[in-house]
Formats: C-alpha cells, sequence, structure tokens
C-alpha cells in the first residue's frame, strides 16, 4: 500500500474489478489480525476501541488517515465520524500539526528537562482559557482527572468530591466504569449527583457537609449508551454559586468536550468558569498529551501534589498542540466543525423522517449522537446496529452507542458523500425492523 | 540553531572566542524561560525533571539530543547519564527507530483502532519475555504498576497488596511519594515490607492473611536518595514461593529496569519469572508506552479490568518499541550499555581514590548510582551536588540523588570524554569538603 495521500490502496464504491477482486481476497487481513491477537491480548483488544463491542462490519484494525478519512487493514476507506474518538480535530495528519511536529523531531522529544515548547504552550492556554493562570501537563485524560481531584483535596484539605452518577471521568481505579480489579476504598470519598439536576448537587454537598473538596462535573452529559444533554446554564450557574458559597473547588472535565465547542473552554458560553479544567483528546490533533489549567488560587495546591511522568515533557506533543491550537483558530476549526455537523444532523432527520423512522439526535452537533426511539423504548441498540453496519459497509465511521466527533476537516462533499451512504443505512433498519408509528414524507411540506 | 547532527550551535570545550562570547550572551536563555515558566506553571516546574531539586548549574530547559549528547537550551553540550531519566536506551534519534517511526507516520498514528502494529509488538514482547503470554499496553508506568495491581485484585478477589517500603511504582494517589492531595483510603490495602528483607514479606502477608492478592516488588531497589540494592536471588525465589503457597500475585515492576538488564525481564538472571510485569521508559527508545506483561492463568482477570486511553493504542510509539527492541538484540545494546556503565564505574573508582575521596557505586552499572560516604554519614547531598553540579559546568549529565542511566550510544569515548571532565568535579569535592580518612594512592598498586 502507497503512502499517497490521495489514493486509497483499494477502491471502495468506485473501484474497478480488480480492485474489487483484491479487496475481497484480502478481506481476511482484519480477521488474521484478530486471531493473532487473541492469543497474546487478553480478548484480543481491551478499552473503548475494542471492536467486539461493534457490529460485525466494523474492522478492529486501522491503517491509515488522512484528512476525514481513514482506511482500515483491508483497504476499506470511511469519511470518520469518530475521529479517533476525539483526538483527531483537524483531520488526520494536518499538515501544519505535521510540520511543527518534524520541526521539534528534528531538535529533540523526550530529554531529561522539558523543552521551550513547555512554557510556549502554558503561556498559550493562559491566554485562550480565561480561568486559567497555569497549566500543568500530563499524557493520559485520566491523569488531567484523577490530578483535578488530587489538587481540589490538598487545596481544601478535604475529602469528598462530587460525581454525576453514569459520568466517564477515565479508568483509573477511582473512575473507571466497572468494578473488577477496584476496592471499595477507591471511591469512598465520591458521592453522586444526577447531571443538570442542581438539588441533587445541593443534596450530595449536604451530606459532604463540611468535608467537601470539589466538585468534578463534565462539560456536558456524554455518558456513553445515552442520549446526551447540554449543559444547562442555570446548572452551570448554580454548581459554580454553590462551589463558592462552600468554599470548594469547581472542577470542569473538559477532556472530551475540550477545543471542539469553544476554544476558552466549553463553559465559556455559558459564562460560567471552573477554578480547574481537565484537557486532553483535542489538544493536540492525536498527540498525546493532557493538560490541567487551574485559577491562581490553587496554584500552591497544585505544587504540593506530586504527579509526574516518563513522557509527560517530552516536547513533540506540546509542539503539535502549540500548532493544533494554532490552526483551530486560524482556520476557524470550531466554525467548519459546527457547519458540518449541522449538515450532518439535518440530513440525518431528513433521511430518518422519509424512512418513517423516529430517531433523536442529542448533543451539540460538533460532537453529535443518534439514537432510535424503538432501540431507545426496549433498552437496545439494535437499530443503532444495523444502522452503523450498513453505514460502514458503505464507507461511513459512526459509532452504535458512543457519541461521534467532527473535524474541522469535514467539509461539505464529505458530510453529502456520507448522506448518500447512510440513506441506505436507513432503508436497511426500516427493511429489517419496519417503520415507527409516524408515516414517512411523501413530499409536500 | 541548525538541525544538523553533529554541530552544537556552541561549542563548549572547543569553542572559539566568538562561540564563548555567543555562548555568554545567550546565558540567559534558560534563566528568561525559567521566569516566563514561573507565572504559567505552579513553581515554574514539578514532577522528576524538576531542576529546582538539582544543583545551579542544571539547565531546566533541553533543546537537542542525538546518541548521548544532549544540548541545553544555550547551546551546552553534555554526556548524557541521565538519558530522559531512562527513556532513551539506545542514544536520541536512534537512526533506525526514527525510521520506523518515519515509515508508521506517514500511514497513521492515534486511530479508531489499533493498527497491526499492536498485535506484532504483543507477539514480539510474548517471545522475548518468557513468563509472558500476553500483553497489554498504557501510556505510563504508573498505569502499567496500577493496572497490575488491579489485575492481581480481580484475579484473586482480594485486596491486600505488599509493596516494599520507600519503593517508587508511581504517582497515582494510591502511590505517589507524598501526601498532599491523597486520602488514607488511597493506600488503605498496601502493606510495606522491606526489600531484600523475606521475613518481612512473611510478616506482611501474615498480615494480609487470606485477602493477599499479590506482591509487587522491584526489579532492584533503587529508590531515590539511597544507594541501590541488586536484588538477592533468595529474596526473589522467597518471593515466588510465598505467592506461589499463598495464591498470591507475584508482579514485577520493571518499569525502570526493563530492558536494560535483560531483554527477557530482568529477573532473568536469578531464574525468577514473576505472574505479571510493568514495563515502561525504555520500551521504545523516548516514544511514550506502558505494557503489562502476564502469564496465562491471568488473562481472564485481565480481560474483567476496565483501562483504556485516549492514546493508548497509538501505532507510532508501538512501530517504535518494535524498533527499539530489535536494535537492542541487533547491536547487543544491553552488552554495549554494560562495557560503558563498567568503565565508568571503573574511572569514578580510580578518580575517586586519587582525590582521596570515599564513594559507594551501586546498582547495576547500566543503571548505576554513586554517593559520597562522608555525604551518607551527614545525610546530605552536599558533595554529590558539588560533584555534579561541577560535572555538569564542565559538560557531563549526572544527578546527584536519583540513580543514572546508561545507553547503548555510549562509546568507549563517550565515558573516556566523561571522566576526563568529572576529575576535576572529584578535585572540586576534595578543593570545598577535604580528603576522607584514606590517604590517596600515590601510585604503586
Amino acid at each position: 500500500m502507497t503512502a499517497d495521500a490521495g489514493q486509497p490502496a483499494v477502491a471502495s464504491e468506485s473501484g474497478t474489478v480488480l480492485a474489487r477482486a483484491e479487496a475481497e481476497q484480502v478481506a481476511s487481513r482484519d480477521a488474521a489480525l484478530r486471531d493473532r491477537a487473541r492469543r497474546v491480548i487478553p480478548g484480543g483488544m481491551y478499552g473503548h476501541q475494542n471492536a467486539a463491542t461493534w457490529p460485525a462490519p466494523f474492522p478492529q484494525f486501522l491503517e491509515r488517515g488522512r484528512g476525514c478519512r481513514i482506511w482500515d487493514v483491508d483497504g476499506r476507506e470511511y469519511v470518520d465520524f469518530v475521529c479517533s474518538f476525539g483526538p483527531i480535530v483537524l483531520g488526520h495528519a494536518h499538515p501544519a500539526v505535521e510540520a511543527a511536529v518534524e520541526r521539534q523531531r528534528a531538535l529533540a522529544d523526550c530529554q531529561n528537562g522539558p523543552s521551550p515548547r513547555m512554557v510556549e504552550l502554558a503561556e498559550r492556554l493562559v491566554e485562550l482559557v480565561p480561568h486559567a493562570d497555569w497549566a500543568m501537563f500530563a499524557k493520559n485524560g485520566t491523569d488531567a482527572t484523577t490530578l483535578t481531584v488530587s489538587i481540589a483535596r490538598a487545596a481544601t484539605g478535604r475529602r469528598k468530591v462530587l460525581v454525576a452518577r453514569g459520568a466517564y471521568h477515565g479508568s483509573a481505579p477511582w473512575c473507571t466504569p466497572r468494578p473488577a480489579g477496584t476496592t471499595p476504598e477507591d471511591r469512598a470519598h465520591l458521592i453522586p449527583f444526577v447531571y443538570n439536576d442542581l438539588a441533587s448537587v445541593e443534596a450530595a454537598a449536604d451530606q459532604a457537609g463540611g468535608d467537601l473538596a470539589g466538585v468534578l462535573v463534565s462539560a456536558f452529559r456524554h455518558d456513553a449508551r445515552f442520549d446526551q444533554e447540554e449543559c444547562d446554564s442555570a446548572f452551570a450557574r448554580g454548581v459554580r454559586a454553590l462551589c463558592d458559597r462552600r468554599g470548594a473547588v469547581l472542577v470542569l472535565d473538559d477532556v472530551r468536550a475540550g477545543f471542539r465547542l469553544h476554544l476558552g473552554g466549553s463553559w465559556e458560553p455559558l459564562g460560567v468558569r471552573p477554578d480547574l479544567s481537565a484537557y486532553s483528546k483535542a489538544i493536540a490533533n492525536g498527540y498525546p498529551l493532557a493538560a490541567v489549567l487551574g485559577r491562581d488560587s490553587l496554584r500552591d495546591a497544585a505544587q504540593q501534589v506530586f504527579v509526574t511522568g516518563s513522557f509527560w515533557f517530552a516536547a513533540v506533543p506540546m509542539a503539535a498542540a502549540l500548532a493544533t491550537l494554532e490552526a483551530l483558530e486560524a482556520e476557524r476549526g470550531i466554525e467548519r466543525m459546527t457547519r458540518a455537523g449541522g449538515l450532518l444532523r439535518e440530513g440525518l432527520a431528513r433521511q430518518a423522517r422519509a424512512h418513517g423512522l423516529r430517531i433523536t439526535q442529542s448533543g451539540p452537533v460538533q460532537l453529535p449522537f443518534m439514537t432510535f426511539t424503538a432501540d431507545v423504548a426496549a433498552g437496545t441498540f439494535d437499530r443503532a446496529n444495523v444502522f452503523t453496519a450498513e453505514a460502514a459497509r458503505r464507507g461511513v465511521w459512526l459509532h452504535p452507542w458512543h457519541n461521534w466527533f467532527l473535524s474541522a476537516a469535514h467539509s461539505d462533499a464529505d458530510v453529502r458523500l456520507a448522506l448518500e451512504r447512510t440513506d441506505p443505512a436507513f432503508a436497511a433498519v426500516r427493511a429489517r425492523f419496519g417503520s415507527d408509528t409516524i408515516p414517512p414524507l411523501t413530499g409536500g411540506r
């Protein structure tokens, strides 16, 4: 397979008969890799990229990415609406980011100390994010959320942290969604509330009493397997006021949404500023980096907490982050994602209506999600699985039960192409499950 | 500054008067960056690379690395015996590793799923490390040690984990060496023992009783600020037997030592095989990666634990790891590090004797450490600070209180050059503190 950015090795829809035959012939590369993986990796794969949790046509192994297109190991091309589960915010292999990476690689990456890029990036983030007076860097989103909790505890000398029930804040023992391997003590000081329900936060805070260190809250409600909920601004203001009243630290978990909703932090449009925020995913267009940003009053506490990592101060991901933030601004990346996400949402709504299928599209259009009403009623993902499977078969990568991600690389033409392919996927759902109660539109209004 | 691999921008010892003048002129780049950093990073820096904990002439900010040479932001060149605190095992920017990285970057890095490199790397590690039947990957050494503890708990249904007092296993709340921001519950199920003291492990296991999940033990005792202790083989065998007898999981923390002592795991020379091992640092010559390797009986437990990370399955660090392991074998890297480390140790011993200074050199020569006997007696690092400061001033990067790291890039000539520069550093210690009781050798035997 060549590395030519424009040409997939095997054309999918427009390919010749020969290309199709080749595709069939190599169609077992993914299966062969899965067989090999099962021998040397527990379950063959683990974590959020485990294809065992997706319908059959999804491949486990990917080969290549350029812009908003990706190719699996069997040469099949997809319009990518998952964007590596968030990191790819400008498109795969963005030229300006890759150029910055090249420049830094010619110098060094992982050294005995940080490079000047670390200072430049901290300065850039402090300039960009209004609530931030300082920055610390790590590798994983989990590193960042864990550090915010530690800083909140160090600052207040208290222990209790309020978290929304069902929210994902990482996969360390204190926050992993599965109990295997954890102990009750790992979450001894967490108290749950319900997202967007201020009374539940007040009740949780009452339960914490004088031991309330902080409130950890996602930018919006993006719990996997559920319709998303945008953050209610009264809720955000209420949580802010509660923290101020009780001397607790308000932590915004912006790992998933960060730099897709607003470059100054995802709650800027709500006019609510946290004391600490956690970033990762989109910060460096796929290069491994996480950040905690904080206000001045928490600087001393941040300095007391001992955290570090062998690769945390490496220069290349920081150079990539500087270039990513610059390109997001210069290319008006959020505007582009918003436009592409809006077009996708409109198109899917139109198609679902035309096929007599009731759907819910939720969350900001830059991080969209879609469920079938009949699936939600039945507590299944049967229709979502058929829909995303048929879309994947035709070259559109969506996700059946996790929110999707747009990038600045999604053009109108990309969305149009994707929609040409989702239409037969809706048809397949209708053929398999029948239409919902609403009759399909037959024209006119 | 050019990216020419052979030429530092400002020559240090052999430079012209002009180059020296230029060096003086820009000598404030590090200071200026520190000033800027103090405004936007708590304390100006944090973690294990915080220069505030090293004597004055050490810079905080690094610019470039090639082989075993590094350059700070003021253009000063050093022979590097810290190797980025472990990751650089083949030398900075090793050609074969960089070529593998280039090939993978031309395809993709962080995608919706892993690349074939993940399977290839898991296969390679299972082939290389005798105790391993499977592999899982993460980013930080802390990710790996944390995962081993979770797997041990999931496998046994028990909670207690024995850890050596003072051992460093990472910086998550359960293991960070500083209490700020942690709660007692974070380490509720840890029971301490003393490294190399089997009776203390037995006592700790008795305390755990039927709730003993596992024993987490470093490859050798490399606690910062202390002389190192190689692992006693009777101790290793005893811990293995204890785990077998009590149905507990033996976990080797090979994050620091891995791939510097033995490619099959650091306890292979002792003939003792753990059930799980944690790797990071040297696995990919500076690219961010960590791994947990385990035996077949722990495969199901590993599969139950939910862990993941946005960048864990990225292809570039895995391509780098494959190339690193290949180069370590092809270049007989461990042999080269051992030779260079041996020459360094001999040279330092000879110089210390000649200057009438008593020192202890401890640990394997690939991860050496040196203390001054009079410092240890006084509970200080006064002589170590002067020694490493004077060495740094002359272009040799050592560490006053943390073990050092050799790489396969250290040639005899590099070590000879370094020793030419450490001799005046010993002289400076002697001039400042006087000689110890032993008179200097004056020739003869």
